[in-house]
């Protein structure tokens, strides 16, 4: 099978060297910008790409969204598997590049989208054609979890945690889509769709890490609990589909504690399999490019979908999944959260909740900081 | 697809329910013994399977070697994908039955036979055909799992915690096959073969957990350090292939320790994948059922093998890996292992050898047992 790139940055280069080495599968062309045209194997024109009869898969390794969008669609619409490596485009046309590729009876796989170098999706696909699916859960971001485990394990202040973690290559300069959790929301939509065939883009809710500090680490760290920053989604009682991200205290034994530096884990929770979890780099060239290739493989071996037939963009309903949530806030905003223990440090209110909405914990959240004051808040782990 | 049955004990009765709702799948007959027949699904004719021009493939879940091995030949002659869940069956016969399926043009899969419910074939297969896989490992039986976590956790004795075991039916009442290792060994003999076209069968070095004292927990445990049955098999720079069980001991916050009671784990390093872990059920009816299901899954979207075309019985050979080891013996016995670190108690001796190989330790303990005296050993994890 012959396979032609979309882009030549880190993920580009590395799925193109595992390209020369796998089985039953050779490089195509490789298109790029005509600023950084350099080999005989590239192209700055796509059309190249399309009208060649034995190009049979195209992979697009590109971070604009848009333009990532018009070679999806170009690729499938002349018949070619479409193999995408970008959460950002797949999040928002995931529903319509399905159809397209069943009506084209061709591939659209995107594995390196959602949780960098671990199968979750192939896993994900497979579960809801034999089993139910309950949950998925997981650290889908390195670069929070990097802040995370050196803010805990080292007993950094969050900026030193962010300053290293932009040194190590980790951080982006404005790593806003990191630690506001946005990275991690898009992973779980597409989990979301691969699952149940609903891809939520409204009632979500979302809490990075932004508002952790060393001393809430001081205080909860003591007793034995360890914050992760958590996507999760899954199904409720009544058929609708709830999805977040917020930061979870887990108590040490815990497989998300054993999540260290930049990586990932992904778990699912199905009726008949029980608990599967995924541990592995979440990002980087060659585990990205591990994924890509991992779709090929699969391609070649006669996979066309993660997504089933019907997949339509949905409302999430966050009102169902109910948990206890560790808080520090202003003891003026306590009224906001049921509290079930309350922990007074002068002004400074730590209380753990009774169980609450994960919609109500956030709509509190926001509550308090458009009155201009702060607060930070981690649900517990069961 | 009709999938037909063979077996409907504990796995095959979890195949049959989940194959009644799977998607494009469907039950056939299900082959049970003249004394076990009950119903109008069941037959007691192989040949009424065979025969069958709808039935496309045959899944197997007896425990029967011999008996599993006919079955399959029969199944793979007549032109049927065959799927097995007997780790004894398929370490047996894996080369002759790849050959004969591919020779037919029909799939032989058998991912519940390493792992129950982790679909550590399936990923191994990709990774064989896109990376270099280095090493697999793993806490690859949930029986000797729930009595070391029990004898960590709970200071049990091993006598208790078998016994325990063997309450809740993890362990069976002759527990030889678990304790010894010799279930893992099996499933990393598989998982070799489908990584590197080599099923070791000799060469192999084998270490249960039956020499495990409370004293030895007691004393490991302080220094922060979990035992773990780890099997484990990976390439030596030569091109041959090693193959191991035996006990480690871990870093508090290593992967390994957040495995806890009867689960399972398995961790594949490969050169540009790097580290995957997957944690999960491996064993019980419906986890176990669950990766037939996904063998079953992959064959209606194409896939045939887990192992290569080329795929033979080989010799390990372990003389190649290097790591330290923590070994309690008699005074008397300590010139047969390199201690680098000495710590005596009465008549007993605790050392950490140098680096040595993994063939070494194991013949070095042979030696003592058939001297009439006991020893304990446990790799310690780098």
């Amino acid at each position: 099978m012959k396979v032609a790139l979309v882009g030549f940055g880190t993920v580009g280069r590395s799925v193109y060297k595992m390209l020369q080495q796998a089985e039953g599968i050779t490089p195509g062309l490789v298109l790029v910008l005509p600023e950084f045209y350099s080999a005989p194997f590239q192209t700055t024109d796509y059309n190249d790409i399309l009208n060649d009869p034995e190009t049979e898969a195209v992979v697009e390794c590109i971070t604009d969204a848009e333009e990532g969008y018009k070679y999806a669609k170009a690729a499938l619409l002349a018949g070619k598997h479409f193999v995408s490596s970008s959460k950002a485009m797949v999040a928002l046309h995931a529903p319509e590049l399905n159809r397209l590729a069943r009506e084209k009876g061709v591939a659209f796989l995107f594995g390196a989208a959602c949780g960098g170098s671990m199968p979750i999706l192939h896993a994900l696909s497979q579960s809801r054609q034999m089993d139910k699916i309950l949950s998925v859960s997981g650290v889908l971001n390195g670069t929070t979890n990097y802040m995370l485990d050196a803010m805990q394990r080292k007993g950094c202040s969050y900026e030193d945690a962010l300053k290293v973690a932009q040194q190590l290559g980790y951080a982006e300069k404005d790593p806003t889509a990191d630690v506001s959790g946005r990275d991690s929301l898009r992973k779980i939509m597409l989990a979301c769709a691969v699952s149940y065939g609903i891809l939520p883009v409204e009632g979500l809710n979302r809490e990075g890490i932004e508002s952790l500090t060393a001393e809430d680490v001081n205080h909860f760290a003591p007793k034995g609990l360890v914050c992760r920053l958590i996507a999760q989604g899954g199904k409720n009682e009544d058929g609708s589909v709830y999805a977040c991200v917020e930061p979870v205290l887990f108590p040490k034994n815990a497989p998300e504690c054993a999540v260290l530096d930049n990586n990932n884990l992904a778990k699912s929770q199905c009726l008949y399999n029980g608990s599967l979890v995924l541990m592995g780099q979440g990002a980087g060239g060659d585990p990205t490019a591990s994924n890509v290739m991992r779709d090929l493989i699969l391609i070649k071996n006669g996979l066309k979908n993660f997504l089933p037939e019907s997949c339509e963009e949905g409302k999430a309903n966050n009102e169902g999944g109910r948990h206890r949530y560790y808080v520090r806030l202003n003891a003026q905003d306590i009224d906001l959260f049921p509290a079930a223990e309350t922990e007074m440090d002068g002004d400074i209110c730590r209380i753990i909740t009774s169980p609450m909405a994960v919609s109500r914990a956030h709509d509190a959240a926001k509550a308090i900081r458009s009155a201009g004051r702060k607060v930070f808040f981690a649900a517990l782990a069961e």
